[in-house]
């Protein structure tokens, strides 16, 4: 098995909180950084204007950040990014 | 056992998070994106217009990238997408 | 034991979400894809005007495709499909 | 033990969902759909007007399909079936 | 033991589903259908009018079958049989 | 231990359901039906007009029919017996 | 240890449902009948005018008849016996 | 370990239903009956006119008796004892 | 290890039930009777006017006797004591 | 490991109760009484006006008695101490 | 592994009680104080104006001590400290 | 594996807290503290306005200090940052 995960690390994940991330602009860039000892970019995802993301907080990402003008639905409501 | 999964691996995915994803035009693209160390493109599902697809994420699948014109249905509540 | 499950497999699978899908035209079309590393058809249900299709997802079944004019009974309230 | 289950099979689907269906003429199909790798009509039960069927999930059944004039009551609320 | 059950068959049974059912008229016909591979009657009760059912679905029955003019008592609410 | 039961038997059945049932005229009857393989009478109560009975689902007694005026406390609401 | 019970039998017992019975006469009879295959009278107590009784189910006690003017608060409410 | 109990015993009886009683004349008498085979009293307590009792059912008692002009407090709501 | 409790003893009281005593005159006593065969004082805690105590039920604990003008909080509400 | 505690006492009180207490004076005593079979004075904390002490039962304390002018925020809302 | 923590010990923290503390002057000082059988400081941490502190409760920490003008924002809503 | 963690000690992580903080100017700092005996910085991460940081507490993380113009989003509600 590479660059994958066994079956064992990935067991109790389902429940993991998600959060739905729509880009209003081109270039919107949303970075994993991982969860242990050292915090470090694991993955960094592109959306284009209008495409949504869905993404799991799982056993290697503890935290996400997200540059761009977006919309973030969590269960804490929308929150907008990319404007202040 | 072939491309699929043995049966522990699944053993307690039944309540993981689904979503519903609506295409209101042709070639609506899902993307599931691997869970895991790596995070690479799994599966690439192309809906057209009218059609609706239910997917859950799963012990592959940790995040999902939707392009097109959609309606998503999550616990959130709904999210349009391929409009800003 | 042919073409059936053993008991081990789906043997916490009661609870999973399942959700009911009643046909407005024949020939509605309702296909099981694959959970697991690769994702394949898995079955393809067809339904006539009228019929209604309560299914679960399974530990085959992680993601569920409807072609046709539908309506969708979900935890997330009716989805109509095959309408834009 | 013949053509039953044995115990530890049937050991946690107490609590599994169930669907009321109320028959609105003769002749409604209720037939049940095999879990697992292969989806196969496991069982067909024919109502009558006015004959009430309580069925739950099992760990054999994962679909049903339902054929006919019918009412049918589940967590979702009421859903009617065989009128377009 | 005879006829009876064993004690680890029934270990979880507790909590399972129960519904109610008045009969409005006599001859009121309840059938229980069994869980497992095939689907058969084990048991059948009359009822005459003004009496009471209680009954939970068993490990051994997973769908009931309801004839004759009742009101049956679920989770879901009222539900009348042998009218339409 | 002649008559009672084990402690193991009725190990987990605290939660079961309970229902109340008031008579309203005497000779009102209570029938307790077995659980298990073969649906039996286990035992039968009478009540008089005013008694009330406490009793919960067990081990034993999945199926409970009442006969004569009675109203029934149920977690469905009151059930009145006896009356059509 | 006589006329007791050891530790283990009563072990997962603190959640059992009580019902609290207020007498409103004297001779109020309060019946225990036990759980298991054959049910039996365990115990009975007497209650006067004004004294109140709270009483779980227990593993040896499964149903609870009650003779005389009471109010029985439940978890579905008060229900008066002794009066019809 | 005289009198008292062992660890063991009170394992996990940190969730029983507890009730408070307040007593509003001298000599309110709370007896705390047994549970298991034989129904006995276990304690008396003496409440004198303005004191209050908070009691768990625990594994040695199951039910609790109370005389008196009182107030009893429980999850069903507040109970008054003595009076008719 | 004196005077105290083993680690084993506490393990799994960490949610048992508490309440809050608020003292309104000197002199208030909070009786803790043991839990157990025999019902016995294992500790009396005097409070002052303005005093507020909070206490656990414990596995030494489960009963409570309150003397003296208090407001008694608890999931029940506030109980006052000391008045008739 | 010398005046702290192992890791295995700990192990389940992430979710203990905890309260919120805040001093209105200086001198607010905070006194937490130890769990177990003697009831003693395990610590004793001072707070000044103004302060705010956030406190958990713990494996060691099972009551905590609160002396001054202070505010005590718990699950069953606000309660002044110091004041009659 | 040197001033950190091995893995058991914090296994199952994840769900412990959060607080957020938001300071409204330079200086505002929050302690940790040791969970037990000694209560002492663990750890003190300084907050300028402006700046906000989110602090679980942990293996190490069951009571924060805080200095200053601040809010508190728990589960039992926003309190304020450093004023009285 | 090197400066990443093993799966054992994600093990159950996934339900843990997250908040979610938006920075309203450039140089927001987001700074995790360790868990465990001593309290020390483990990553530090800056964020410009606009920016959106999505952070769980982990197995390493059990504070997190914010300085700067901030908006977090906690399950109390929202709270802001770097203003007085």
């Amino acid at each position: 098995m590479k660059g994958g995960s066994t079956m064992d690390e990935n067991n109790n994940w389902r429940l993991a909180d998600f959060v739905a991330i729509k880009a209003f602009e081109n270039g919107v860039t949303i970075i994993g950084l991982t969860r242990g000892k050292e915090t470090k970019i694991t993955h960094t995802e592109k959306l284009d204007a209008g495409q949504v993301m869905l993404a799991q907080f799982t056993e290697n990402v503890s935290a996400i950040k997200i540059e761009g003008k977006v919309e973030i639905y969590t269960k804490f409501g929308k929150i907008t990014g990319g404007d202040i």
